[in-house]
């Protein structure tokens, strides 16, 4: 726990257990505070949270066995949305470990934790060896943290755990001054992008989490601003820029915003920096992206730049801050003249708001969309938002209007239901114990309730708004569009029942209240997030309210599905008013 | 779906999702029944339980990505435990693998799941030929369920979910007839190990779910009689025989019975039948286990056999009715002469019980000891019982007095906490939704909580116990023991609150009543588990309540701290009173 404290560590996630007991002890007498979860998975969601938030490191401490079976889809999740978390886990005795005798197990709760997460964490490694415990350490914290940042496992058998070491007998890891792989070519690819660019009428910049990691969102909110670039940003971006900036257009996506697939769709040059480009963002027919365009991709990870769902016609790795650096020289002087473009990316991101009159128009029960945007308009710049998946996930980045300095995110690429409430634990204790917002559909919130014990014990002031929606509205609506509307494990006809959230609530020890019409929202939603300590706010939505817009599969006159391209989103334009908006094709 | 109906699957567990959306419908439209859990780690552990009471195999079906990942400690509690369970689950389609790529995802919610969970699988394979679906999962059940049983794995992407298929043209798996490789020496060892009996002044079996898992109970409990050889039972096998059957010993072990282990500490012929003899069986002393006796090992697995953690005169490697069969005949018109030895192990018995006076001398709270002692008692031979971790399960276990039929289990090897929960309700369901009992502490049972919403649905007529300790009992007494009392992370004080009981099952709509008191407590019982429906039902027990009777390690004159031998169990007996118990030193 001392080389915890000597880098900075200030908060643990954690549950207790028999096989980390000497690393628990030492916890519990270290500075380090520790926030017991009750389910590893949530140790692990936390953490990452806490990472997102803080922009270092997680650390989750978990026991043998099941502590670190249960702590995988945490980590599944970091390793996918490139999130720094150390995973501490206790081993049994060495001499009880299986090793390759070939036995399912030898100590009490042993499992071979290291062979099973490898393939999802950066490094993996079981200390065999006392002295080597601080190499091991530092390693790890060093490549979770460079290169495209990720989880990293350190097992510890209890005998390592428990011996006594002598500080300056402990080996140390020196990282290799030159990790990160560069594109070698990237000051002549820079000179074609600027090239590309400067002879460009319809730019537009695609921005990721790869900003974020490589601390470099000034650098970018600089850069566009001296150019007058109209860009978008990617779900684990979302929050870099407040919403109303004027030349912000939007989120892209199935589950993006239509003004800003236009954006997309119509521009000439297109650059992506630091997002991977997921299917989730250019769609299942993904090689159409930005199909009008020349264009680049920046990412740190090679493996991104040639996958192939995309065809890119410049791809440079390299860090976004580096890269950013070079453009912005070569740039250097130049001046644009784009602005009837940047007027229309602005047309389209008012025309096409993801809020529309239609979701105010009723009494009840609350629209999610409305529920969304009238919470944005009364959150501030300091607050924290974390969401669940399904339409909590969508339905909030979508409509969620930002304030600079606010957080907003999700883990997006794995998107395991119940992340996001523990993932506000973490994000609360990141923000200094302050005010974070979780929202979640009450499906996900299942997967992991048993952390509104974590939040009652340490008095979190977490907001928690659970969209009552009678189930999985996802699935549901994937069924009902997909299926011809036979259903199946998504709502109490089809095997699935819920409890009374404000229940549910009291027995947790936190104070509730339901909200079930759309009158006086805002007053009421204002008293809920400016009330002191935990609130459980459920929300009854319509089991049956569209996810609105999206990307579906149409079909096509030979009567099989075929994935659209991503300007043509449900609720699908009359055909004119498409063709209007692609003023490229 | 066809192919599960036609090897005579009833029910299957499941989490619906987008992943494995085709075999979500599949399944609504086949006979199969479904039940929907709340998470998928509760889907494992259900259909874990089911096949341990049906004796055939589970089946959990699971989405893509983190419905996997969610299941993989259930998986890693069957691989130990030797459970027979097919997992199946969706993928992405297969062009949206990552393949070799060296991408962490391609598609959306998409894992490798298959390299993660190959180190604890018999079989795990994406199926990538539709013609091949078949084949792999009869092979999987075929290798789920022979030999060593344990659970498997398929991965089926979206486009073989969807696949036209022609039953005439798939793809059928034709096991080898001869799987199971034997001890060729079989009968050798069997006419050594019958002489060695035969000469035996002090014979002891130790029967494991070897047993069980070769339907061979009848004809164990046939050779025991024939015989009259006195026998204990390991944790897996502790329902096999009514406590009070008039040559079975107890249960030995670390959390075992007193007069078992001094039964073994003192037999000069041990004979273990399919219990692979963990650590929490032998103590960590282990190679000091049943020292007074030749000692004879039969398993089907040989890596148990060879394991370091013990010395064993003689192994071999069998399935438990073969050699069963073999040693009868060999053994054919014997009659031993030992029953001052069986007097001997029956007055162990009798003399040292779990359940002792002072547990029921107190008026209030409820002594967890006696609560098993009544429970066992009001129960029927038809009663399923299944326990949730720590003094759940140790101490039910320890105290519980089988009847002929009942089953009584929790997962040992493993023992994930939160598994009881969600097993009582795959027990239930294999049991006909006949009455079930769970035993579950209140720290374990927030790990799978969200499982109630499952039982209520379902309305299975489970009766839940929870033993209120206020926290991680188990672990709070090895921090007292082995940390001079510096406790973290296992009660209020040290970090962890907990719901209140009863309210939690009122926001599930599920009937609870509070124990708190001694007074009337087998009528009180009979209350709860004679009325219809799930119950809920908490014991108030004291949380400095000693978990006894127990080995623990020793200090030494030197102060270092030593493993004792399992005759010597806390509450320490005198020296003289040991001694005496030591006939064979």
């Amino acid at each position: 726990m001392l080389f915890l404290e000597s880098i900075g560590i200030e908060d643990v996630f954690t549950v207790s257990g028999g096989g980390s007991i000497f690393l628990d002890d030492a916890l519990g007498q270290s500075k380090i505070k520790y926030y017991c979860c009750h389910h590893e998975q949530a140790v692990a969601m936390a953490s990452e949270a806490y990472a997102r938030v803080n922009g270092e490191i997680g650390v989750s401490l978990v026991t043998s066995g099941p502590g670190g079976t249960n702590a995988i889809t945490g980590v599944a999740g970091c390793w996918i949305d490139s999130v720094p978390n150390l995973i501490i886990s206790g081993q049994v005795y060495l001499n009880q470990t299986i090793g390759d005798s070939g036995l399912r197990q030898l100590g009490v709760q042993e499992i071979n934790i290291i062979d099973i997460v490898d393939p999802i964490t950066k490094y993996a490694v079981m200390v065999k060896k006392a002295n080597k415990i601080k190499y091991h350490l530092q390693k790890a914290v060093h490549i979770a943290k460079t290169g495209r940042p990720g989880p990293v496992w350190v097992d510890i058998p209890a005998d390592i755990q428990r011996a006594d070491i002598n500080e300056n007998e402990l080996e140390e890891f020196t990282p290799n001054e030159n990790p990160t792989s560069l594109d070698s070519n990237l000051k002549s690819k820079v000179t074609k992008i600027a090239q590309l660019l400067k002879s460009s009428k319809r730019p537009l910049i695609h921005v990721g989490q790869g900003v974020k990691i490589s601390k470099a969102t000034k650098e970018f909110l600089a850069f566009v601003k001296s150019y007058d670039l109209p860009f978008v940003t990617a779900r684990n971006a979302n929050d870099i820029v407040a919403t109303n900036h004027e030349l912000y257009v939007g989120r892209p996506g199935t589950f993006g915003q239509r003004g800003a697939n236009f954006a997309v769709q119509n521009s000439d040059f297109y650059l992506a920096i630091g997002t991977r480009l997921a299917l989730s963002q250019t769609g299942y027919f993904s090689r159409d992206y930005a199909r009008n365009a020349k264009k680049v991709m920046v990412d740190i990870d090679q493996t991104e730049l040639d996958k192939k769902t995309l065809s890119i016609d410049i791809k440079v790795q390299s860090d976004a801050k580096v890269f950013l650096m070079e453009l912005n020289q070569e740039l250097s002087g130049v001046s644009l003249d784009i602005s009837s473009w940047i007027r229309q990316c602005q047309h389209w991101k008012e025309k096409y708001p993801v809020m529309i009159p239609e979701h105010k128009r009723h009494k009840s029960p609350v629209n999610s969309y409305y529920f969304v945007d009238i919470l944005s308009e009364i959150l501030t710049s300091k607050d924290v938002i974390v969401t669940d998946m399904g339409i909590a996930f969508q339905g909030t980045h979508q409509a969620f209007k930002i304030k600079e300095g606010q957080k907003l995110f999700t883990n997006s690429g794995f998107a395991a239901m119940g992340w996001g409430l523990p993932a506000s634990i973490g994000a609360c204790v990141a923000n200094q114990n302050k005010r974070t917002i979780c929202i979640s559909g009450d499906g996900g919130l299942q997967l992991n309730i048993q952390e509104l014990a974590t939040i009652m014990h340490n008095k979190l002031p977490i907001k928690l708004f659970v969209l009552n929606n009678g189930g999985y509205l996802t699935i549901k609506q994937t069924q009902e569009h997909g299926f011809g509307g036979q259903l199946m494990g998504c709502n109490q006809a089809t095997g699935l029942s819920f409890p009374d959230v404000l229940k549910l609530a009291e027995a947790y020890k936190i104070r509730s209240i339901r909200l079930d019409n759309q009158e006086n929202l805002k007053h009421k939603l204002k008293q809920v997030v400016d009330s002191k300590g935990p609130v459980v706010c459920e929300i009854i939505m319509d089991p049956d309210q569209k996810q609105i817009p999206k990307v579906l599969n149409r079909k096509k006159p030979d009567g099989t599905m075929e994935a659209s391209p991503v300007e043509d989103m449900y609720p699908y334009l009359a055909p004119e008013e498409l063709k209007e908006n692609m003023l490229s094709d």
